[in-house]
């Protein structure tokens, strides 16, 4: 099959590589599209020990079930495999699980490719109104949905449900449209980028900043940079949130003093359980997360030209979409 | 009156000072217990800047009141003052009202002296089978009982009811002796001081550790310095929760990319709700907080060279009470 192979720091090659034999337990799916998402991006930097080179990058897939008894399925891929006899996957937190496993990662590669195994308890059935490029959102979404769910959980009663979200790439666009559909008033998002952030105005209907400045009670930092969680523990109203997704920088930001003095609550946030992919799909499938179409498509063999045009800031819309 | 003055950076003087004019909404308090905080020292080795010389510190006292309707009545202090009408308080939240005062702290002097003004509405009555040495010990005890309220209410309904406390301070020995009220199963406390190590061991019947090592899904930090942060950051389970208690330092020390890849919250936390000083009370009243006879008694006048002794680790019990 044809794949993009992560083969170096930059380097991204389109070429031939192995058909996968996927084991008993799992499905064969033909990926129709795929996101690039920051991840991806961190890795192709060379910056992810998780992900050495040469790799299948690519966790976002939705494509067809070829073969087997669920052929032609149209499904949306959940990347996450863990282990369902583990104390964190019986307490419904797989995220949590201590052999979790994705694909992109060793040893599953990933999905910027013509073809991926996966269990069949990560599949979710794509309805026929939703397309793959719609499909393909599920996991950055469900990441977001994930996040929104412990920060409005965590967030006081008396407080009202009014957010800033650091950040308008898909992570930031996502925690904000999974904000609204959880009730959340009120949502700003700060994004430096004047062509996304004109996106987001005028495509995506968000209220946007260039630079942060009004605190808010529940604080999402979509972007994980020492810099961006000096902004949210500068921002948090006293008593409030923040949640933290991503891991751009590995340390600093975090104003320690004023999260006591003010009693500021920092939850670190990876992935997904099971249970809020599912939720993800619902919501999505049945529009409360808005029209999914904030995604710009191009083909898998341009994945290079791709990542070098995000890279420079050059991509308007929060989200590319590669197809195989 | 006597008091003993925070004059400058390592010095206290026992002296005679004006006495106070309680204001009409104001009972006077013949303070007969007062322990020393660490936040105390923290004042009198020059590193709150909240706190400048001359100053009366001092803010865990217990007393009687002088004159007025209540004139004789045995009382505790809760020294936190806010305003009644604003949204934190009206939320429950009088530890962050934006016009907190605390006494020891500008406008309001503190209770190292024979006598301090207070509202009503911040006395509580103390049974005649306690004591006002163990009276005083309501402060730092409610300090604690909010910080572990907050963690095991933030702690995950799967995880088991086990925790690590990092400081064996009167702050950690309450930590543990709240979090064992709460329901926790299990209360582990580390501290390097071997002699305080003993005596909680003891006199406290704690299970206590030197090094922590042992992983816990719910950590209090209470010291509150970067290598505690650091230590809270390590050995949190995947999904727990630190409370984080005091302003040893006030940067550094957490490992946010184990906390994003693993979910850990951290809580910054800071005093106590009005009713958590109230539940406190009824706590302690009740024997719910065991004996609380882990302190040391010293006559005020003789405070300098307690101050002395604490910060040469030369006290065993984690709380010294003075005496005016």
């Amino acid at each position: 099959m044809k794949a993009l192979v992560y083969t170096g720091v930059e380097e991204l090659e389109f070429r031939d590589v192995a058909d996968p034999t996927p084991a008993d337990d799992h499905h064969l799916i033909r990926i129709d599209s795929v996101g690039i998402c920051g991840s991806d991006m961190h890795a192709y930097l060379g910056h992810d020990e998780r992900r050495p080179a040469p790799l299948i990058l690519g966790h976002e897939g939705a494509g067809k079930i070829v073969g087997g008894p669920r052929d032609g399925e149209r499904v949306t891929i959940n990347p996450l495999v863990s282990d369902p006899t583990s104390a964190a996957s019986l307490s419904g937190r797989e995220n949590l699980c201590p052999s979790r496993q994705i694909i992109s990662m060793p040893p599953r590669e990933g999905a910027f490719a013509q073809y991926v195994p996966m269990l069949g308890r990560n599949l979710v059935t794509v309805p026929d109104h939703v397309s793959f490029d719609q499909a393909a959102l599920a996991e950055p979404m469900a990441v977001s949905w994930h996040s929104a769910r412990l920060g409005m959980a965590a967030l006081h009663e008396a407080d009202p449900r009014k957010a800033l979200v650091i950040g308008g790439g898909a992570i930031g666009l996502a925690a904000a449209l999974a904000l609204k559909a959880m009730g959340c008033e009120e949502v700003i998002v700060a994004e430096p980028n004047a062509a996304r952030r004109s996106y987001l105005e005028l495509h995506c209907d968000m209220e946007t900043v260039a630079a942060a400045a009004e605190p808010a009670p529940l604080v999402v930092d979509a972007v994980g940079y020492a810099a961006t969680r000096k902004l949210a523990s500068a921002l948090a109203t006293p008593g409030g949130v923040i949640v933290h997704i991503g891991l751009g920088e590995d340390d600093g930001g975090l104003d320690i003093r004023r999260m006591t003095l003010q009693e500021i609550t920092f939850i670190g946030t990876y992935t997904y359980t099971a249970q809020d992919f599912r939720d993800t799909c619902a919501a999505m499938f049945d529009g409360r997360l808005g029209a999914l179409d904030w995604t710009e498509t191009r083909p898998l063999s341009e994945g290079a030209a791709a990542f070098a045009d995000i890279r420079a800031g050059r991509v308007p819309a929060p989200k590319i979409i590669l197809k195989p």
